[in-house]
């Protein structure tokens, strides 16, 4: 049985969409339990007249929420009745519980699952590595893309070692092609930063690491993770997203300018929704925090019912590959290969 | 007269694009003279049978030329008599030539622009600032843009301060928005760099900063000028202009999959085109290299004629509203600020 604790606030459209994607889950996943927690009454309304398989669900009562505006530091010490207080607290005491799916404030959770709930011994700090869809039909993961905005080079092999191992365990992805983000393909290009890591990165005996490579190149399918700083993993990331969207946004507008055919543009739409699915994030789970002693994935904050059940089922494949062990021998290995 | 002299080759299309580049401007610009540097045969040849006003156009025989993958520092040494090199010599030693225009080797002309050409009084190192179109119909500067991938909080200052006058003396653009890239909009984001930098941009006097920006937006038009280290800058840039052309292939392939309709498709091609022809950066001019004592443009090594000529005007503008002059005055107004 795998036991996973939902956060079932701090979305866009929560409690909603947690508690109809957390019973989704349990209706494809049956060896799977949840706990949910967050306001017993609102969560027992929500669940009112749903079926579900009621032996798998437990209910942990939190009538606080963290919003997304609070400092993180301030929320932890301020907010211990939350749900995702509670939640982490419940992954750091409960042995039997394997990690966390919440849509809530990422500064908290981030702050939360590394003081409270924990790193796996040697690992610097835990890095998020979400994934985008490639033109090729892949996938990409880019670790990491915001919990560090100053990283050492050490800390980069870190990424190297934990995206490697999720990619490969989560999504089957053999020997994932490890590149780090650079301004240039070649071996001395970059900062003092990229400069040092390269050759660490290129001795680590567990990661299929490629190069440098550039940011341009993220979506081409050539690689299968993306190593970074955080700072830049986010200013990657987002651009993408961003130019993606404007794009679809522009040529949407100079089409239906130009022709009133309105089969064409019924034609039309359909594509563009169909491209605007493609590039949604929501799409291809949450964003997972590597590192930490349990399994934390933070979905989308506007996640609906079957995003926040892919994420559950994101956090459930990292369960049932053993990722947390895996990840605890790979760290371990990188200090080896130094001594 | 405005005096510059052109690096005729070292590009893709060299040297007829920027022969023919540098007719059509001497063609639209009545009070520009030119210096052509490059195999004084090669060029001869090819301005023959061609028309145009011979009182303004030199040449100046240099055999060689300075190859993409060759070292800087190597080139700059070894290669004196090469295209690049002459012409910077000549911006360094005439004092009646106002700047180059070239579309070779970026690290090698960074390289002689700083060492030989030399900075303004003050500016700790020159910075790259191309400019990409915004979906709001104008346009938007990146500051620096690979130039510089460990900068400092005064360097990121000062790109500010080259930046807006760059964009206001060229561009007829008052008081340019300017924006320090981040990874939040929030004062208190970001890595030490950009938390350092904030309140000092904040307190520039002569730039009208408007706080954190997030990458996604920088098509959007809500800012002029984006400040950044040319690590991220770089980052920044190439992912927003891969994700566009990535978008664009993908949407051809998933139009032309689907209808057989040739008159729509022919539509759809027109589109196309015009969208890729707004994502060519060579139709928005030259990156400029901004702090050198002289104008330094650096066009795309594929410009053809029509985008040579861009980077000419371009040169031309700068040098006709006195950007050099302003700069060394906004550069010492920055010291006397932090007195």
């Amino acid at each position: 049985m795998i036991k996973l604790v939902i956060d079932c606030f701090g979305g866009d459209h929560s409690p909603g969409a947690n508690i109809g994607g957390a019973l989704a889950a349990l209706r494809d996943l049956p060896d799977l339990s949840l706990v949910l927690t967050g306001d017993e009454g609102i969560i027992k309304a929500e669940l009112e007249g749903k079926s579900y398989d009621a032996s798998r669900v437990e209910i942990l009562h939190a009538p606080e929420v963290v919003g997304c505006d609070e400092v993180p530091t301030i929320a932890i010490r301020q907010k211990k009745d939350s749900s995702l207080m509670r939640a982490i607290e419940l992954i750091r005491a409960d042995e039997s519980v394997h990690g966390i799916v919440t849509i809530g404030s990422t500064g908290a959770l981030v702050a939360a699952a590394t003081l409270r709930a924990g790193r796996i011994p040697g690992v610097k700090r835990p890095a998020f590595c979400p994934l985008l869809p490639t033109m090729a039909g892949g996938i990409v993961g880019v670790c990491d893309s915001g919990a560090n905005v100053d990283v050492s080079p050490e800390m980069l092999c870190q990424f190297a070692v934990m995206g490697s191992l999720y990619l490969e365990c989560a999504y089957g992805i053999k020997r994932p092609r490890a590149a780090l983000l650079n301004i240039g393909v070649e071996a001395e290009k970059g900062d003092e930063l990229r400069k040092t890591a390269y050759p660490k990165l290129a001795a680590l005996r567990d990661v299929n690491f490629v190069g440098n490579m550039e940011s341009r190149d993220l979506l081409s399918g050539n690689y299968d993770l993306v190593v970074t700083d955080g700072f830049a993993g986010n200013v990657l990331i987002k651009s993408t997203e961003g130019a993606c969207l404007e794009m679809l946004k522009k040529l949407k507008k100079d089409i239906y300018s130009r022709t009133i055919n309105k089969i064409g543009a019924l034609l039309m739409k359909r594509m563009f929704d169909e491209e605007k699915r493609f590039m949604d994030y929501r799409n291809y789970g949450g964003s997972v925090l590597l590192g930490c002693k349990k399994i934390v994935v933070k979905g989308h904050g506007s996640s609906n019912e079957a995003a926040f059940a892919k994420c559950i089922e994101q956090a459930y494949r990292m369960q049932a590959a053993d990722l947390i062990e895996k990840t605890r021998e790979g760290i371990a290995a990188i200090a080896e290969t130094e001594e």
